[in-house]
């Protein structure tokens, strides 16, 4: 582990700049939290002017601090930070959080600012976390560290929670005395100037203590990065669920003001995430819901869950939740059923909701719950209480609590409030329990999604050209296209390139044939019905040449050249395209192709680096792929031949770092379901990329 | 207003049967309720044996009952049911409450126990609600009713709720003093034996002190009924909102199972309510905070908003849901920048999100929340405020609650539990705060929702039959669909039935034709190849009669007859079809049709009582509807004709009530953008239905 980094987390001697005598002032109240959470470590609290700050003797300067530091905590006016930077790099300090503001998330001016302290701190081998961020948190026992401005105590549990927003990390920490959030390690990065989720994530992934990762993001730093902690070596060996704000394009104008970061396309994020076995939730209330299903209770395995309550309208809300993800109601064995009989008032269920009746005890409860996991059928119990007047919430929560058992067992619990206190002063159990009867079906759905995914898989990795592309820039001309296209394995139709006016007099391929006028103006060529298809002898060709002649005159656009193939007789229109994100590099996308793509928009995308299973998920999941597949009585397209091609088009994504785009569209099925490749284009850029 | 149910809301004297003086009992708790939220009329306990319970005096029997009884709420055990009812209804009283359970719900004994209760009730002009439910509470001051077992203080509001479910209602109360729910009335209708949300529905829409209407539902009464009240009439002049549990395949299992009620198919609700103008809401939160909405602030205007806050983080999150609602961040007028500029922090925002930053104090946030209501860009305001050391929350809550504007200022609040409890004891303004800055962007679409669809519709009404279909069952033959869509201006393609082997001996249309084969075995004729298309002279037809037949008999079919129908070239396959559902009666769906009609699953259905309205909808949410207007300099084919042919395929399920379903698929749009019918299947039964 990397030593700088653990030192954030696990630091046994911290110096606090900008430390304050003045209450409800930022540099007072976060050395309050490292007091009242009783912190194990050293404190040196810097101010130029106080002998002390509550109860902790004072440095008035940096240098006076004789001892090691392992890590600074800087809360000086922005106009001391460089200068304050300076004084801890030149005593070695090693770890630095730059709490103060007003850097480059306010402009220019603070921008410079911000370079130039990272500068300084790059070229002394330090880490900086920050600016603009409010602080960190260990709640293991032999650091017992709180240094953010929120004085609450948080639970010690095994989630590391890492946010992008300083207030989002406030709320989390304002609203723990009512959510039960606990975790190992919280820490608030700001600007992301050095130490970003990608630093994070590597030192938790190897962090023993930390056992389920999460993020609130509002940009990823370096997309590819990201990508390679997933797919290179062991990757990334547990959980990670991610908040990802700024979905929409105005979410991601406040982020860009907000962080000064530029955020990814949403819905490549969302492939990415997807493609990788990350957790992507809605909201903060999944986040910390999926992060308690993870830290502690086993992994389902598999979606067959048992419902129990006291009360009908809850269960049905939750059979309803569980079926919108997936989910399926048990078939109870009936040596279960049999067994239920003998507890379940006769007018209750024994049947899967299995309904104790408002008057089932605690007893009862336990009992129930047992029964239901110890059925081979079951791999989930939701159990659900509503309090009625005669049965305490209390004994049915510990004793379902105290259940041993290798399924998860989930418990909603609608209680009066007093219900809820007493089970946090009281509970010696201490597990999780759920507000909503619609809480546990996300949880279970994003469990089971990622012991799914977590099986190790091959990816691609990029290789090297296996044709050279020279370095020009723009659309690869027809030549290249074919040279490439044979290359790769991709069924392009044979094309003929002839200059204008000039298509009766050269020797043609079989008819019936295709004859397209090209235009480096006229990128959709349907629209000017500058294709006409099905021309079966020489008189139809001649007539559609000078068609599309006029269609050009008419519209003013000059026409460059004529290109003639053989007509491919079409049965469906897909669609295989690529580009290279900003963030993320190449992608490649598959789906329904044609003239309304973009009315029905059923594609499926996945980064270029792409495993079997990825290519089995993008025919799987598109309405072309279930349709390619065969359905009502049609054969099945070649899908192995048409696996190859995604897979080889994602492979020249990865060898080719400077192909910018490429679209096949139409890659066409033909009556006879072979496919063939009747429109390639492939952009190309001079820079080379130096990523991937 | 109907007496009976007035009765249940404003009783002036309850008669309580089966008051208890067990601690913890229903009958003991209920009464408890009562007393500690001091109502206002005169109780009238009954207990065989007691003297007084709680303090009140005790009635041994009803007949001592002297004085008028307006409600009588049961609950006494189910085997003294019936004959308590005789009682109260040989005492003249109209209105009562059955709380009992262990009928209809449990099984076949319940069932005819409840069934002849009704009988009785029925007999005698009361009205019942129940069995199997959990009471009543009116908050209005004149009567003070918590008729429940929770014994919460409800605060007074001018909603209504009705819950099927007594423990989703108990569940409720139970979080009062957390959720800070306020409503007029709230009723629990249990098995719905008599008294059924119709019921509810149309006394809350009369009843003045109710301004929203709300209902948890697993099952609809009677849907027929239902849409009636909407759109007969003056229909419903309020905003409802429903939760409708048993939304999927397992939750209906559930649902009947609870109630023994039969689930109407979830599509088709969610059709209807969506028609109708009704709010239909995911889960408890989104319904109590969308009736908060309707009941603390005024309509939003439009769908501009404008987002303040303290803290980026919370506003992105708050923007990503705006977005993904499709509302839009208002675009701030020069004024409205000018004046904030004045107030807001210069490294704060004055663009939208407006960014007072941590150090906003209460003054500020007041301000900027006037200047940003008062930007007549702007339709609502989200103020969002995350609690940081130096800004206590009361003071900036009471402040922007405070402000009086003919526009929703909808304020998220994320402090420290303290806060929470100072605003609920010393709030003077009492508005209802949101505690996720994703909650107001639901709240927001769901007014405007309503608002949009309040406006008066002409809906269509059931007519008279064109032409006399017979009263027999099944598929109507060609010549009674030839009529019927003569009359209905169904542009059916011209069709010659012939028997089978006789194709070459009769006088056939113009060619290309189209020869089908028929059986009633065979519902999709493709599938068995039993459609030869594009016949282009009398060789080809003989050549498709030979291979037809040769079909039917490899398959061992009998082949019953030949259609043979000009051959339309096809540009676009449409569905339109319709089916009786039997809760909400006629039903229509308009989609893309032809072969791939399941795997594309783009329909909307809607109530066969359509307005022009609904009709344009239909067409523009589909994606072929998106098609047809004309997508990439296509021609938009005749859209006032394919509207025609859906209302009067619409009117013909009105005037039909004996039409079980129809098909017309394909709907056939030609390249000439021209609408054909060429496969008709009507269905009838010689049951004439009595509604509709």
């Amino acid at each position: 582990m990397d030593q700088a980094i653990k030192n954030f987390f696990y630091p046994k001697s911290i110096c606090v700049v900008g430390a304050s005598t003045k209450e409800k002032s930022i540099g007072y109240e976060l050395l309050r939290s490292i007091k009242l959470y009783g912190y194990k470590g050293t404190l040196f609290p810097v101010n130029p002017k106080a002998a002390s700050v509550l109860g902790y003797k004072c440095y008035h300067t940096i240098g006076e601090i004789g001892d090691q530091i392992d890590l600074a905590i800087v809360m000086v006016p922005k106009a001391f930070a460089e200068q304050t930077i300076d004084e801890l790099l030149s005593k070695n300090v090693s770890s630095i959080i730059l709490i103060t503001a007003g850097f480059k998330e306010v402009g220019k001016e603070g921008e410079e600012i911000e370079k130039t302290i990272l500068q300084k701190v790059k070229h002394a081998g330090a880490r900086l976390v920050g600016p603009n961020c409010m602080g960190v948190i260990c709640t293991f026992q032999d650091i017992s560290l709180n240094a953010t401005f929120v004085a609450e105590k948080p639970g010690i549990g095994q989630t590391g929670f890492c946010s992008q927003s300083g207030a989002i990390a406030a709320a989390i920490l304002n609203s723990l005395r009512e959510t039960d959030i606990r975790f190992g390690h919280m820490i608030s990065i700001g600007n992301k100037a050095d130490i970003s989720e990608n630093d994070i994530l590597k030192f938790w992934n190897e962090d023993p203590k930390i056992k389920t990762i999460t993020f609130y993001l509002e940009s990823f730093s370096n997309g590819e990065t990201f990508i390679q902690s997933f797919i290179q070596g062991k990757g990334i060996g547990k959980p990670v669920i991610i908040l990802k704000g700024g979905r929409t394009q105005a979410g991601m104008k406040a982020a860009s003001s907000h962080t000064g970061a530029m955020a990814a396309n949403d819905k490549v994020v969302d492939a990415i995430l997807k493609q990788l076995g990350i957790i992507r939730v809605d909201d903060l209330n999944e986040l910390f819901n999926t992060a308690k299903g993870f830290e502690n209770f086993p992994s389902p395995k598999g979606n067959k869950v048992a419902v129990i309550t006291n009360a009908g309208g809850p269960a049905i809300l939750a059979v309803d939740s569980l079926e919108k993800e997936g989910l399926v109601l048990a078939e109870l064995s009936q040596e279960t059923k049999n067994k239920l009989k003998e507890i379940v008032h006769p007018e209750g269920s024994v049947l899967n909701p299995i309904d104790l009746l408002p008057g089932g005890t605690a007893e009862q409860f336990k009992e129930v719950n047992e029964i239901a996991a110890s059925d081979e059928n079951v791999d989930v119990v939701v159990s659900i209480f509503v309090e009625p007047i005669m049965v305490p919430a209390f004994q049915v929560i510990e004793g379902i609590n105290g259940i041993i058992s290798n399924k998860p067992i989930f418990q909603v619990v609608m209680p009066l409030p007093e219900s809820w206190e007493k089970f946090r002063r009281d509970s010696l159990t201490r597990k999780p329990l759920f507000r909503n009867p619609e809480d546990p079906a996300k949880i279970i759905s994003n469990m089971l999604f990622y012991s799914k995914r977590k099986s190790q898989r091959k990816y691609l990795s990029s290789g090297s050209p296996k044709i050279d592309l020279g370095n020009s820039s723009g659309f690869l001309d027809q030549s290249k296209i074919e040279k490439i296209c044979n290359a790769y394995d991709i069924p392009l139709v044979k094309s003929l390139v002839v200059m204008k006016n000039i298509v009766n007099k050269i020797e043609l391929p079989n008819y019936p044939l295709v004859l397209k006028g090209l235009s480096k103006k006229v990128i959709h060529k349907s629209e000017l019905n500058a294709v006409k298809l099905n021309l079966k002898n020489k008189d139809e060709l001649i007539q559609a040449e000078l068609e599309i002649l006029d269609i050009f005159k008419e519209n003013n656009i000059e026409l460059e050249e004529f290109l003639i193939q053989p007509f491919v007789d079409t049965k469906h229109e897909l669609l295989l395209g690529g580009f290279r994100d900003s963030s993320f590099g190449p992608m490649i996308m598959f789906g329904s192709g044609g003239k309304y793509v973009e009315v029905f928009q059923d594609t499926c995308m996945k980064s270029a680096y792409i495993t079997d299973e990825d290519v089995d998920e993008m025919i799987g999941q598109t309405k072309i792929g279930i349709i390619l597949k065969g359905v009502r009585g049609e054969k099945s397209v070649d899908l192995n031949q048409l696996k190859k091609i995604i897979l080889s088009s994602a492979q020249m994504m990865l060898d080719y770092p400077n192909i910018v785009e490429f679209d096949f569209n139409p890659l066409v099925v033909d009556k006879e379901n072979s496919i063939h490749a009747v429109d390639v284009r492939i952009r190309i850029t001079p820079t080379l990329s130096t990523c991937g």
